[in-house]
Order: structure tokens, then sequence, then C-alpha cells
């Protein structure tokens, strides 16, 4: 594939601004997931490539976003476009998290606004087989493909990522994005025993993809567990809690470092810590001081700007965002993002400043 | 309007069982919210009188809702449906929380399943002058006379209800259902001018609507402020609380028991219980001792358990009920319902046994 020319907006020029002259940040991310002093808090933002660029919409066009993902040069230059526009800290691979279950015949189509939806949703102890084992040569090698040619490319870490146990299973037991999870809610409860397969063959996928990604390049790894917040913790602890926790047993010998999201997860967050991951990605809901007393501050803490604010006025936006950091406290392990993805209608420009304010502000502070 | 006859599974028979044989649980219901001792644990569900009801379905039809609550008879039939199923302890009028707002001149459709649909989004100073004061008795005259009507056939405690500030002006703004709010949420932050003008102003209807119905005979009110979770403290305490309070504020001169409710509002409980509300009403998420300890002892509490879970097998939501039963601890001031409406493919039998089992349950424990 070609790439495209440098845009006129482009703030750097140049398909790859930080290729030639790397500034420090090449190593921030990694280091603030360590809770290593870093020169200025990280930042990276969840669905940083994505609708709210228009050379994402151009690439993108209508089509699938799974037929996009099994193309390696578009997922690169997908990956890439947003760090030609900001001074972020580190590349999230442009991917899905229905990716490896799609790759292992799961008929799922994604249509836009819609979300995944699942031909034949699985519900029984036979539906549950169905899950194969993923062997990632065979079944992604256009994501590990990706991987490679963008640690060509990229001076900053790539972020690796796969779905968490219930996000996964809510989508193939409902059938399609659900509020309430009640049928993935009635299996868990109903059918504890089918429901213990279908977590632990995802928990066996989500690892085997993360693994390979790691493998192929991947510096560091997120599991997003979007809607583990729709559960109660008890629930969480016995339903979910075991499946996550034998992920990141599987992914600590990798010796790269994983971060453990969901939204709304105020009440799980002790839970969530235990179940792993060496930094914790949290919602706005929860204040960033309060949510990392709960973690503990020997665990590293990403988050957590509500995304909504980036469609304010940057002034709004600014203050924020400066509260975020001022929540951080100056303790070491933060790294800065949004609560939850970047909305399509955020103005570019908005987390252009964001970036560099994050930057600016934590750069004083720490002299 | 001709009351249908009773239905062969009416477990009582005759459409106004606790009619003639009114049980002692007449004032279960307001003495719980006045955290006084009770004979059981009084229970009624939001959205009991709904979609999952069969003779429901059959009353509404696929006429829009609005339309429905304009018609007190039909207002009266439904609300009465679920008392004629089951053993609850309050009534809760059907209506609808944007019938208010309908009826002060703002365009608003309702879709089955889609929500409220406003023509005309308000998003300026000049959008919010089109908010002018309610008159109950000329606006809402149904409303007013379906609670009289009610009061003379009910055995039970009446409740009247309307939406809590942020809530409203979310459906006004966005112009619909919205998951991220973004748009208010900038016009909080960046006109606070005119948001504070918008709460005002809804926070003046909601309590002139809720004036009435109490005046009409309601014998206790709920706020539903569902969506407030959606907001970090800091936004919440400036932007929604005041209006919050003032609503709260003019209630209680009136003498009867209000609730105030949201989901996902664990980080918020403190604040909420400034802002007002007798009982504060709260979702699965947060376990029911942690949120009562959050709130205090000297206020009551109703919920919380999981409406998906009524979906799931008896077995399955009985354990969760009993897990929400010993968590409230025999403290008085506990009210049980779900953490939500009712969904609508509830069974009906798991409600019926639910009431049943939470009245069972509880008359022993407090012999």
């Amino acid at each position: 594939m070609q790439l495209p020319p440098a845009r006129a907006d482009d703030r750097r020029g140049g398909p790859y601004p930080w290729g030639v002259n790397a500034t420090p940040s090449s190593d921030r991310f990694l280091r603030a997931l360590r809770r290593e002093r870093v020169d200025r808090t990280p930042v990276w933002f969840m669905r940083q490539a994505g609708r709210y660029l228009p050379e994402y919409r151009e690439v993108r066009g209508d089509k699938d976003i799974l037929a996009t993902c099994r193309e390696p040069e578009i997922a690169v230059e997908i990956t890439l476009q947003p760090l030609r526009r900001m001074d972020l800290d580190a590349a999230v691979l442009f991917s899905d998290i229905m990716v490896p279950l799609a790759a292992i015949g799961i008929e799922i189509a994604i249509g836009s606004g819609v979300g995944p939806v699942v031909a034949d949703p699985i519900r029984s102890a036979a539906d549950v087989s169905r899950l194969r084992p993923i062997e990632p040569e065979a079944d992604v090698p256009h994501v590990l493909e990706a991987i490679r040619l963008l640690r060509r490319e990229l001076q900053v870490p790539l972020i690796g990522f796969a779905g968490g146990p219930f996000t996964l299973a809510s989508y193939l037991v409902e059938g399609a994005p659900s509020r309430n999870h009640d049928r993935t809610k009635a299996l868990m409860h109903d059918d504890p025993g089918t429901w213990d397969r279908l977590v632990g063959a995802l928990g066996d996928i989500v690892l085997g993809h993360l693994q390979a990604q790691v493998e192929a390049g991947a510096q560091a790894v997120q599991v997003f567990d979007s809607w583990a917040g729709a559960l109660d913790p008890e629930d969480y602890e016995r339903f979910v809690l075991p499946a996550t926790a034998r992920i990141f047993e599987g992914l600590a010998p990798l010796g790269v470092p994983a971060i453990h999201f969901g939204v709304g997860t105020g009440e799980l967050l002790g839970l969530m810590r235990r179940a792993g991951g060496d930094a914790l990605g949290i919602d706005w809901r929860t204040p960033l001081d309060a949510a990392w007393e709960r973690i503990g501050h020997d665990r590293a803490i990403q988050g957590n700007l509500d995304p909504a604010i980036c469609l304010a006025s940057w002034e709004a936006l600014r203050r924020k965002a400066l509260g975020v950091l001022e929540r951080a406290g100056g303790w070491p392990g933060h790294v800065f993002n949004l609560g939850h993805g970047v909305l399509p209608g955020t103005p570019v420009a908005n987390l252009q400043r964001l970036v560099d304010l994050v930057h600016e502000t934590t750069e004083t502070e720490s002299r």
C-alpha cells in the first residue's frame, strides 16, 4: 500500500516525524508502567487511531472493520495516523477485540454504530465447543505482520491488546452489544459449569493471542474488560476473576507490562488488582486519587479524563485534565489517558493540545 | 373505560384483591422510609407496571406512551396491574419522566425501544426560555386525575415521581438517549450560566409536578436521576447537586417521604445524600451494606437486586435476593427493590416469588 502524503494540518510534517529525531519519550510509557521516574507523564488515548481523525475515515471508508484488520499495511497506516498528529508516548495496534474470535471461525459482523453481532450466539455447552484454541501464526498472521511492520517504524512503544473474559463472553452470549447483559448473567448463574468452560476457553484464546503479539514485538499489552463494571463484586469475583487471573499469570513470564482496563469498575478495583495487571485503567467516575488508594500505590494507574469533556471547549478540557494530574499527585506510575475511548466527534486540536498540556505540566512539576 | 375481568392467572382473583381484605402491608412501605420498625421488609419494583406483563402489553398495544399517560383510566388500570399479580407494598403511578416537559410544550416523541426524542434540542440560553413553569392543574390534569382515582382503589401507598435534573437535561440537550452525554457535559462546562438556568428551570418544573402529585394524593415520591452516575463527583457537585437540593428542600414541607435514585452512583452517594432524599435508591453495583455505610444509617435505602438476575432461574434469583437481604443486615429503613427497572423479558412468576421470598424471609427474621 502507498502511504498517503503528509497532510497540510500535520503539525510536524513527514509521515514519521519521530523516526529521525526521536524524542526521549521512547521509553517514558514503559517506565511509568514499571513505576519508575519519568521526565514527563506519558500520554496515549484509547481509540487514538479512530473515527475522529479525517485521515482515518478516509482510509477506512465504509469497509468492514474486521476486513480492515486483516490488511496489515492498512492496520499499520491507521496505527501511525495519530502519531503524526500528536506527541503520543505509545502506539496502540489498530485491531478489534473480536479479531481472534472471528479468526477461529466464529461468524461475527461489526456494523458501524451497531457493534459486534454474532450470527450464532454461544449459550450452551455444545456452543462453547465451537471455541477452538487459537494458533496465532495460522489464525491471525495479519495481526503479527502488522506488529512486525510497526516495530520497524515506531520510536514509541507499541501496545497490543485483547478483550477481557466478561466482555468477550457477553458479546458471544448476547449475540450483540447489550445494555443489561441479562443472557450472560443468566448463563453464569444457571449453568456455571458451561460459563467456566466459556471464560476458560476465552482466557486461553486471549492469552495465546497476547503472547503472540508480544513475540511479534508488542512492548506492552492491555486487556479490555470494558463491560466488567456491569457486575456486582460478588459475581465478578466468582465468575470473572479466576479466568482473568490466569491470563495475567500467563503474561507475567513474558516480561512486558500489562494494563487491566474496565469502565464503571469503582467497586471492583480491589478485585481487579487481585486478578492482575501492572497497571489498572480506570474511567472518570472514580477520582484518580481514590482509585489509586483502592488499587494500592504498588501498581501503576492509567486514566482517567472523561472522553466527553474532549468535545467541550479547550478551557474546560484543560481544567479537567489538570484536575486529573493533580489527583495523580506526583506519584510514580501514572499513565495519562481518557477514561474510555476517544469519541468520534472529538476535535483533533483538543487532543493535540491535551498531549502537550500533560507533557508541559508534568515536566515543570518534576523539576 | 371498562376494567378488564380478572385474569385466569391472577393469584388472588378479583380486580382489586387488596381492596376488601387489606393486608397489614398498607403502611409497611411508608414506615420503612421513615426508618420505623416494620413487620416485613416492603417490596416494590421500578417499572413494576411494565412490558413484562402480558396484560400491560395488551392495554398499551403500540400506542405512544405519552398519549397513554394522558388517559387517566388507562394509567390507573396499568398502575393496578402488577398489584393484582403480586403482594407489592406500594403502587407507582404509570407515567413517564418526560410527561411534564411534553405538557409545557416541548415536542417529544417516545418510540418503543428508542427512548425520548426531542424535536428541537435545548442547547442555548434562548432554548432554555422555552421551558416555562408548570401549572399542574392546567398542564397535567390527567396525572392528577389518575392519582385521585388510584387513591380510591389502592390499599397500599401510591408513589408519584419525576425525573432528576441531570437526566432530564440530558434528554433535552442531546435530543435523544445518549451513551456519552457529551453535548450535555459540553454545555455545563462551556456555558455554566445557561446550564444553571436549565437545571434551575427543570428543578422548578419537577418540584411543581411533584407537589401537585402529592396534593392529589401521592403518599411518597421518587426522583429518578437515572443517568447522574455518568458524571464524576466534582461535576455532580457543581452542576447537579444544587438544583437537586432545591427540589428536596421544596418537598420537605409536604411531609411525604422522598426517594432519590440513580444508576452507577457508587462514587456519588455522599453527594446525593447531601442533595437530599429520605431514602437513596441504589443499583446492584454497590453492595447494599457498603452503600448504606456511605449514605449513613440515618437515611433509608432502597434496592438493589440486579434486574438481569430476574431473567435467570429462580434458584439463582433466590440466592442473590437473600444476599441483598443479608447485606441489609436487619437495620430499619430498607425498601427492597431492583437496582433499576424490571426488564421486559422478566418472567412474571420470578417477581411473584421474589415478593413472597422477601416478605417471608424478613418476617421470620424480625420475630
